[in-house]
């Protein structure tokens, strides 16, 4: 172990070091780890410290624990995949093409509608933890003590603009990546979802072009279609986020472009950062061509490096900036609650906010309020990076294993999906279908912009706790896709 | 007592028969009433029968406690207001004219920022009752009984179109308003507002006509211009609700009309209920026109005879009525939940529910599942329906007492608000003023129409049990009103 690592616990620097010895081949696939005692002899360390640096191993998937044997490194599994493509030069961007309005729609609620018919058994289609990943003790205890210090909460008129408390606990917490909203410029929404409807609503009149990232979030496509707009995809980098190049080129043609729409860090699907230099450089050219930047930052707390990442709020000057978020996925799946920094168009939110569902009941935001304003949100988010972390790399081995030669897939740092390109023009569509039918749910690439063009691509997610069904479904996945879907 | 009455409780009767004395003057104003022993003695009725008729008498404010010296027959006021005026035959039938699309929205956030700014110290522009009228205890504990439940359910996916349980609990109340649903065809709403919203959203394109009320709910109105449609004001009795004729010549223009919105209950602002064979034909009529009717039942339940009215929904044959409600007024101001029966658009308003805000959060429905599907929930309601009646009078009682003559006032049969109609061109935006300044609030009878039709009406709600602040109010109100506002 080397003296540059002193800051890092001690059991990371014994993971790193048998990590580095496995990656090299000094510790051959098969070959039996020193154990436990062995390793607190040799470095020194005591029995706690080899113990976690041993599991922390076998969460990334590097050892396995054998019953009464001992830890042995993982049997070996192909090669690392290679990333995912970057889209064609110039493309689409020289001639950007509105994505047709239709069609996105009835091709989503299609593939509902098929996985309403057929009972799943493995859904590696949800975009957000299984429960075991989130605090429900925690949660619900402080719902229950919410209750009791507030009992007229059920039966009371609902704070106007959200809980005041509730947001300023989310100012305090947005100070992580670079803002520093007050409590009054934040907006509680139902989810996120309500804060892109309210933010497209504010910007947008029906008829107008919204460019967004090419692939994107499904669901921000049907948001779109359903207010009568016209979503234009960006050609978007797999590593480097939308491509502010070409979102130059979009502006300086005649389409009447309204709003742009991101998710600047851990994309959906990419899984993709945009360098904080994009960043800026994408605040700047919005800012500059009066267009607003609706930023979508649902995933930014996941990161792998336990150092939020920078929103491009944090480069906004001017109020051209939208920020969106939610708990959905870092916290609570089953709490509707979201939330907005409305920019310039503040007023205008609040007024389409209230026009459309009224403020949002308090209960839950009193609860949350709690949590979030205390450290054991920290501890959560840690251990939730640790578990996506790790599952995200034994999903990613599985189909490195399972899924058939010339596949690729970028691996994110953080977030919960992977986005996998199929090799030889294999459709998701009919990968879809034949894994459905087996119970088996994927989101197939189709569904993330209104052209075919991602078609050979799966998203998968890694939600769950990796276990051997999911091993299973992917082996079968695999299987599915070598056939030819 | 007379012998038809057999049916109704002792008490209730022992009141009617003491009503109807002071009423003809037989007990006059300032007499005492005969004491309690005297009335177990001439009606051979227990303890407790002659003291629930004098409190119920003292409710509806005929009788007056003095301590110690027993029931008194409350000092003079003048006599029963005159109900409002009926809107002029063939006025704006004729030639309907769609109201302006600009303008109510300023005006109501003029009102809304108004408000903002002046502390308010009596609140009577309120459209739901005060905590008191609620079961904070039983929903409290059906909230936490939820919560220990069902443990996981913060950190759950949310059941898509809404609890499967609430919405059964939800198809069994709707019954008792002739209505037959099945729970699959319930989508649970954040309120009654989005259920509004999605309802609209559903039926029309901006640029659409939606036929209301004339006047009608101001928020009604924020939302068919945030959604960039236009209002046409129907003339709108305030003893029969919508005029189906005047519809029917609305239709019969050159308009543009794709949906007629009706608050058939009690309602808002003018608390009238439409007959039903009113309903029956406004049914027939958007029907025949393939107009969707989007009907808002949100005080159905609130009758003063415990019987729920019918809805227009009930005589629905085709799916062309969209039916929409909420807790907002009988059950639990301080919980978003509503819903709605979407007709032949169901599964439009699904795909609009999603794409808007994704399902409900599951705690809340949970909790009123269980309180709902039991006999509190219709405990409550007789009580709240006391309650309110007993507002309601006491409110009329003291306009009028303080407001000047020429006042007119509708007394309506449920629900909590009053239609108070000012003599002699006040205006109720200069009314409106001087009570905010003095810490009173009313909602002005401009906020309800995009004309300035209803300028000399003001909507005073009855929703907290009156005491002698609100008497003060009101009869401060009156000196305003008396002074020209
Ligand atoms: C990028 C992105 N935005 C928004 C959402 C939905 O957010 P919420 O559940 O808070 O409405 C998702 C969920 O899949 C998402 O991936
Ligand atoms: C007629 C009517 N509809 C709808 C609403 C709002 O309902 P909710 O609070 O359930 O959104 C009101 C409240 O004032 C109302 O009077």
């Amino acid at each position: 172990m080397d003296a540059a690592t002193v800051d890092t616990p001690l059991y990371l620097q014994l993971a790193a070091h048998y990590r580095q010895a496995i990656a090299s081949g000094v510790l051959a696939p098969g070959a039996r780890m020193p154990s436990v005692r062995a390793l607190m002899r040799t470095h020194r360390v005591s029995l706690s410290t080899a113990l976690q640096a041993c599991r922390s191993l076998e969460d990334e998937g590097l050892l396995e624990a054998r019953p009464r044997s001992g830890y042995f490194v993982q049997a070996p599994r192909r090669a690392v995949l290679q990333p995912v493509q970057e889209p064609e030069p110039g493309a689409t961007a020289a001639s950007p093409d509105p994505a047709p309005y239709s069609g996105i729609h009835d091709r989503i609620s299609d593939f509902v509608v098929k996985c309403e018919r057929h009972p799943v058994v493995t859904n590696l289609a949800l975009a957000f933890g299984s429960p075991e990943c989130y605090p429900q003790e925690a949660l619900k205890n402080a719902a229950l003590r919410a209750l009791r210090r507030r009992p007229e909460v059920l039966v009371s008129p609902v704070p106007p603009q959200g809980d005041p408390g509730f947001r300023a606990v989310l100012a305090r917490r947005a100070m992580a990546a670079g803002m520093s909203p007050t409590p009054d410029e934040i907006v509680v929404t139902h989810g996120c979802t309500e804060a892109l409807n309210l933010a497209l609503r504010a910007v947008t009149q029906p008829g107008d072009t919204v460019a967004v990232e090419s692939p994107t979030y499904f669901g921000l496509l049907q948001v779109i279609e359903s207010l009568g707009l016209t979503a234009l995809e960006i050609p978007t980098s797999p590593s480097r986020g939308m491509s502010v190049e070409a979102l130059e080129l979009a502006f300086a043609t005649h389409l009447q472009i309204r709003a742009v729409v991101v998710v600047p860090n851990f994309q959906n699907p990419l899984g993709c950062v945009m360098p904080d230099e994009e960043k800026a450089r994408l605040v700047a050219l919005c800012d500059a061509a009066k267009v607003a930047l609706i930023e979508d930052d649902i995933y930014g707390a996941l990161s792998d490096d336990d150092l939020p990442l920078r929103t491009a709020k944090s480069w906004d000057r001017s109020g051209n900036v939208i920020h969106c978020g939610s708990l959905h996925k870092t916290l609570a799946p089953g709490m509707r609650i979201g939330w907005m920094l409305g920019g310039r168009w503040l007023a205008r939110i609040r007024m389409l906010k209230h026009a459309q569902s009224r403020a949002n009941d308090a209960l839950a935001q009193l609860a949350i309020a709690e949590f979030m304003g205390s450290h054991a949100y920290d501890r959560h988010l840690v251990r939730l990076r640790r578990l996506l972390k790790a599952q995200r790399a034994a999903t990613a081995e599985a189909i490195a294993a399972h899924f058939p030669a010339g596949t690729r897939l970028s691996m994110p740092s953080g977030g919960m999906m992977l986005w996998v390109e199929m090799p030889g023009g294999r459709s998701s569509g009919q990968v879809f279908d034949a894994a459905l039918a087996e119970g088996i749910r994927v989101a197939p690439g189709l569904m993330f912009s209104n052209s075919g063009r991602f078609d050979h691509f799966l998203r998968i997610s890694c939600g769950t706790p990796f276990n051997p069904n999911i091993e299973a479904a992917i082996r079968r996945l695999g299987q599915i896709v070598a056939a030819g879907g």
